[in-house]
């Protein structure tokens, strides 16, 4: 705090935490030695995790002063805001909630400042029992002597390892969102404890725009569009979490599977279509059995022989299979197997959620096998999918992480270190020779090989992780994978996984949510709906969907017997993106009066010429990746 | 025989067995009262049938000849020959059958008359005990008394219902095909019999074109072209009865998709897609758990809660809970729900068969759902969809079966009287207001409606069951489907189960088959291979074979470093339907040299023109559909 105010009063005011030597720290914390320092504001995710992190000790301490004997359980900041789980006295409802803001509030404008105190363990121990928290002290339990640190804000303290805001100044504006049933530490045989959510601004400007945005976000609802679209359900006697995709849904799905496949087939991948099961042998060769075998979906057993098989979690064993079933050379590399193979993993009931949790999804997958001078190449050609899919469904914001081992605990991966180092540069390279601007994360590659991560943000600007590409030299080892080189030698090829929409469930619901159901034209469920002025030109209208289908132009007629005006209202809310109203004049010229959705009227033309527009503005929408 | 010789000698020659007042009976027996007779020859099933049951007979009494001692089990005719299960005294090999043949033969010129007795049980039973063979009594014990008839040949005495030939005279020509282990009444408990397979002729030239057939067949075995051709293969760690389709079979199966969703699109399907498993509870509800749950692939459990899954082994279930997802209105109707559905059904593994009989594969499944007024006029659509996919795909051979109810066992079936009625007449006026011909089947329908089934004879003259429609009022009973009719009223919809191709696993194996490999030009995995003369016009062939791909034709380059003759043989064995071979000229001119497969040269031309020409045939091969 020092330091900023050193800078500037102003830098003094915005400033919510520190970088020191790579961890994040109190403001007021005194730095004993040189260090590397970074000083973090609200637009930081270190400074907004400082923010909510104290505003859920607020919480706790208008908790306590407005239920006395509550008992308290875990508060973290999480991706927007914070929660607190917390035993009450009594139950408590939606409606106790601006009770607790208000106090919240309250304590926050006596600018109590956040006190750090490191304890011994019996120190912290006996300061819970003798409050009678058994949550804490299970808690305490667990920590290490020497490691321990209470927060207090004012009469409150909390068992915490901190960072936290000066005090509770900064914050001007609260809001707790919700309520929810969660069992201490995850665990159902523990006792249910009520998990209050919220959210808290530096200025209260910012809650309003929050809370629009929140209101937006609930209009843009996939589950809510699917539903009123007709994209998808779901049926509790096929079971949750498993889409059923109704005609609509399933044509969308359609027209992004054949945009994807077209762009890949241009860069050398070959579709293959692979079985549901495998035999477990098969995952026990892979790896999978050993990893997830006992969390999901239980082995099927058959009648008569003592044979098991599994649901495919992945596809990538089916795919080492394939390219197992006939002798490689060095020439024929690199091979690409593309399919949109629909696997089953399981997920907690209660993790569910619409399209974006399920229990089973389609990824657009594909395996690349090659060699290891031709990694980057492939890897730079993958990215380019990536980008065309991202500009032409119009994410325009994306950011794109590169995970790498740590470098501090190399025993955790597989592969020897030059590979390693060899597919961490390609990736490295790459992403830089296309102009990518990446964040690289230490420790978060996957085993197995390093990756690159895309994650766009939608409309409200939230996040959602979609393509990714892995480097893999796991599989082709435990496959015994091998090619022939020009020493005629064997040698072991690389792979690389990659889905550039990562599944078509969870795309269709970001594509819903960013676009709030209002596709691109190409997309769009409906492109067209016809509106007869009266019943007297139904058969016109007909006559002009025909056709319109004929040019496979999604088209339908409202031939319900309402005004005019009650028609074009209706199908403005339906998002289709053109009204085409017909009537005397339409039929005696052979013409249509054209309404774009969002821009009005545009005029009478001939069916042929609003055709060739419509076909024009598809078009544009689609342009073809540049030749490569 | 005496009314044959009274109508032709030539008659009485031909004629192998009668059909008395529809059953088939020997020649010589007496007929003793009043009766519609029909004579069948070799040309008619009856007539074949008796031949080679009594070539069965024959092949016994030869090897009671060759080694006395032996016991016999069962010997009837099948489709193609008959067999006979037999407990040697000394097991047999192949090299053993040409000696049963010339035995066989030697009998079969004797020209001993096949002569019926009726046997009381007791004296059947009598004997067997005496000749010590224990299967005969097993089977004896089974009967009623009054039912029991012998048929000798010879010295050969067998349990028997005959019918049979009049005498061995007809049998001309034998071959005993192979020898196989048979378990005594396909009990795996019971001792394993040695199955002896063969075929008879009434002339030797039918035996000899009968094993120039089976030497072709050996070629257009499609578990070896699909190897050759690389379509498919299978992976004995991803389960036996799997197919993995490789790049070339998954874009074969992908234009025989596209080929099919075109023309439902015309007929007014929607694609939808739905999830290869489902709770156990959907399969109790439809009925499936009950009738096939202990012999299919069994439950799938999860790890922490109490659910049960099932791999699905048939759509209707899924397609059943889509039309439930919303209320229907008569007017909505018919809906017609299609997907390209893989269902898994557990098989012994001895009874897999590459592609014909696996333990995954994708329907070409559709479920209509409509009015018992609209019954007919579907399943006439229906028909449509059918002639025109056996059209294009040159299947001019084929058999219509109406499969109705045993009228002397109405309980067997499910749904009222009059419903059946309907359904039944509506199958049998819809196909022959199409000029289809069929062959009505009684006591063949499904115990939830009747049923068209559709076999095509292939080149070899082989039948293969293919398409079916079937009329279902079970389904939409117990899921309790509705549509609200125009009194406003809930109504129970009549349900169509159907698929042209009948699975794209078992369509692709006969197709293979029936073309021996050389599929039509629009679906031929390859349809031009470029061939420069020397590696000097490597680029220009290159290029060709870039243009051609542009415009989606199928084109690679053999560029290979060998003399263009070997190349052109090469690929012609390849079954690629055209060879463009390109040197000097053609560089010069932008031309190429056309050779079609099994038409030899066709010319010099320019490439814009070539493509014209291989546009135009395909556009021959895969017509449309008539507007209708």
């Amino acid at each position: 705090m020092q330091i900023a105010e050193s800078i500037s009063p102003r830098l003094a005011q915005e400033v919510l935490s520190i970088g020191v030597n790579g961890s994040t720290w109190d403001l007021t914390r005194p730095i004993e030695q040189d260090a590397e320092i970074k000083l973090y504001k609200w637009e930081d995710e270190e400074g907004k995790h400082a923010f909510w992190h104290s505003s859920s000790h607020l919480l706790a301490a208008a908790l306590e002063q407005l239920y006395p004997g509550v008992k308290f359980g875990i508060g973290p900041a999480i991706e927007t805001g914070f929660y607190y789980d917390v035993d009450l006295p009594n139950p408590i409802t939606d409606t106790d909630l601006p009770v607790i803001e208000n106090k919240m509030m309250e304590l926050a404008r006596q600018k109590v400042p956040f006190v750090r105190t490191a304890v011994s363990k019996q120190q912290a121990m006996d300061t819970y029992r003798a409050k009678g928290d058994q949550y804490k002290t299970e808690l305490i339990g667990d920590l290490e002597d020497g490691t321990i640190t209470f927060y207090s804000n004012g009469d409150f303290t909390d068992l915490c390892r901190g960072p936290h805001l000066p005090s509770t100044a900064p914050i001007k504006a609260v809001k707790l969102t919700s309520i929810a049933g969660a069992y201490w530490r995850g665990n159902e045989k523990n006792k249910m404890l009520t998990r209050i959510y919220g959210v808290t601004f530096p200025k209260k400007s910012m809650l309003d725009e929050y809370l629009v945005m929140l209101e937006e976000a609930k209009k843009r609802d996939h589950r809510k569009l699917g539903k009123e679209l007709e994209l998808f359900c779901f049926s509790n006697r096929v079971g949750q979490g498993l889409p059923l995709w109704l005609p609509k849904g399933a044509a969308l799905r359609e027209r992004l599977e054949n945009f994807l496949k077209n762009v890949q087939k241009g860069y050398g991948y070959q579709q293959v279509i692979t079985p549901h099961i495998g035999m477990k042998e098969l995952y026990v060769t892979s790896g999978h059995y050993a990893k997830y075998g006992k969390d999901s979906f239980q082995p099927i057993h058959t009648p008569d022989e003592n044979e098991e098989f599994l649901l495919k979690p992945m596809n990538c064993p089916h795919h080492c299979e394939i390219y197992r079933s006939k002798p490689r050379s060095y020439r024929d590399l690199p091979v690409r197997f593309a399919e949109f193979g629909t696997v089953y993993r399981y997920e907690q009931s209660g993790e569910l959620h619409g399209l974006t949790r399920v229990r089973g999804f389609t990824q657009d997958d594909a395996h690349l096998f090659c060699r290891t001078d031709q990694l980057k190449d492939e890897f730079k050609k993958v990215i380019d999918i990536i980008l065309y899919v991202f500009k032409t469904l119009s994410f325009d914001e994306f950011i794109a992480q590169v995970s790498l081992r740590d470098p501090n605990d190399k025993e955790k991966y597989i592969g020897s270190d030059e590979n390693w180092e060899k597919a961490e540069s390609a990736i490295i390279e790459a992403a830089a020779e296309k102009g990518l601007k990446t964040i690289v994360e230490y420790g978060e590659a996957a085993f197995y090989g390093p990756k690159l991560d895309f994650m766009v943000k939608d409309a409200l600007g939230r996040k959602w992780q979609l393509g990714t590409i892995q480097v893999d030299y796991n599989l082709p080892e435990r496959f015994d994978l091998t090619y022939t080189g020009a020493d005629d030698k064997p040698h072991r090829p690389v792979m690389i996984h990659r889905a550039p929409f990562g599944s078509m469930e969870r795309f269709v619901a970001v594509l819903l949510e960013h676009t709030g159901g209002k596709f691109p034209l190409w997309l769009a469920p409906e492109q067209v709906v016809v509106l007869p002025i009266s019943e007297k030109f139904n058969d016109y209208a007909e006559e002009v969907s025909r056709k319109l289908n004929r040019c496979d132009i999604r088209a339908h007629v409202d031939s319900r017997n309402e005004k005019i005006g009650r028609k074009i209202r209706d199908n403005e809310l339906k998002r289709i993106p053109f009204l085409l109203i017909v009537g005397e004049k339409e039929l005696e010229n052979g013409t249509v009066s054209v309404r774009m959705q969002g821009e009005g009227d545009k005029g009478t033309m001939t069916l042929a010429d609003f055709t060739a527009m419509l076909s024009a503005l598809v078009a544009e929408e689609i342009k073809p990746i540049a030749e490569n």
